[in-house]
């Protein structure tokens, strides 16, 4: 399927992690964007890691299928584009991008055919992976440059070390984002719905809106019974008081329902007044 | 300073949370996309909470300075701009977003001036809030009607629970990105004016708004009247209903000037009423 190809996740692979609790948060993270190929290079406390499956939550099934690997190289072998992240920008020679630029490129390295597709079986396709370093350290310069790019995110410079699965969220976030909008943001799980979705600010295209003469109709009983509580005190203002008012309710693009709510609160607030 | 305004970051509110952990991460996430005000409503386990100082590292300070509340509404009362998170989408009429177009819509809503901007002191400044449920449940539905708008993130359908710390690095990241972007993605601190940000026509630009609590005062006082005059005859809809009208209400993103003449307009209809 040509659809699933293009939008094939990236691998996460997670450099001489330490925390146990870290990679179970990273794999919850990468779920929860619909990655699923976690790989670990020499883990600190080996593996499985008792610690991992708790903070893993739905992220269960990735942590179960974690490929063990000795090290980055071999981790990446079968990777025919590498993302080494960086809280810091290195003196490597290294194409240098922020996480939503280096998102764009995944996607489209995800979307190029290879060089000779000769039956399209998975172990033909392009395959993208996001490198990260250990926690304390980050990645060795020797491992950035495995990598054909290097993404940094612009942090706060006072403090821009992010924890370890909070990075993969990051880029499994951005990744996820560059999948819907390079799909027109109709890709499998549409963003929209409800009835107030949609655009924003753009409450025109709500089913259900009344219309303008109903909603003149309402303004016309509204505006009568002010009048009637002796709402407008000064003649010369009244014409811009009711165009405000006004305003403000064809702000909130009430719909049919909603109008028919507001004069029913119209007749429950003016009920029983002595006329 | 003008730039300082343009940029002012959004409050964090963490709604009854409940691992201080999570409370810990979330204030690390918030250093590192240079957030700063942290607020908790009735923490389950109290505050201070040791649990949180280990997991915000860098972010202690923020943990220091961290200020507790007692309701949402309490902790909102110096809100002009409330974003709420879910998960899942509601069934309330209130504009829903992607976490992208939030953060846009927040940066707007920043660079916007107030209506009566006497000498820029802090509190007459807009102000924006990104509001979070507890890690079980979520927000309730009437948590959720404070807000202007309801943020949900497009993410794996099969499991799109974030942790409460991922969910906030992802809300603070993409308010950085937002700021970074409306700049020329060459600002730590933009320059004047951040005139792409948002949608034309948008609320959030708009200045002068009403604070959350301000809303909150005048719903209250609007539903003591409907109470009185019988508008509510099904019982079992009355929570419902209630948020109906807070939403309709709240998508119109009443201005301060425009909550005083919705309580004129309450008091001029209920006037001469048989008590």
């Amino acid at each position: 399927m040509d659809n699933a190809r293009q939008t094939r996740p990236p691998v996460v692979i997670l450099a001489r992690p330490q925390m146990g609790e870290n990679i179970g948060a990273a794999a919850r993270a990468m779920m929860n964007c619909g990655l699923s190929d976690l790989r670990l290079v020499a883990p600190r406390d080996g593996w499985p890691n008792a610690a991992a499956l708790p903070m893993a939550a739905g992220g269960k099934p990735i942590i179960e299928t974690a490929q063990v690997f000795d090290t980055v190289a071999a981790a990446t072998a079968d990777i025919s584009f590498l993302a080494a992240t960086s809280a810091r920008r290195r003196d490597l020679a290294i194409r240098s991008l922020d996480p939503r630029g280096a998102a764009e490129m995944i996607v489209a390295h995800m979307a190029a055919a290879p060089d000779n597709p000769p039956n399209n079986s998975p172990d033909e396709q392009n395959r993208a992976a996001l490198l990260f370093g250990p926690e304390a350290s980050g990645l060795d310069n020797d491992e950035v440059v495995l990598a054909d790019i290097l993404v940094t995110a612009s942090l706060n410079p006072a403090y821009p070390s992010l924890n370890l699965a909070q990075g993969v969220l990051l880029m499994a976030w951005e990744w996820r984002m560059a999948v819907l909008y390079a799909a027109g943001q109709n890709a499998e799980v549409p963003s929209v719905n409800v009835p107030s979705a949609g655009v924003p600010g753009d409450a025109a295209h709500r089913p259900g809106r009344a219309s303008v003469a109903e909603r003149d109709y309402f303004y016309k009983r509204l505006e009568m019974a002010l009048d009637e509580g002796g709402f407008f005190t000064a003649p010369d203002m009244v014409a811009t008081v009711k165009r405000n008012i006004r305003a403000l309710f064809n702000r909130a693009a009430p719909s049919k329902q909603e109008i028919s709510t507001l004069h029913g609160i119209l007749q429950a607030l003016t009920r029983n007044r002595k006329t």
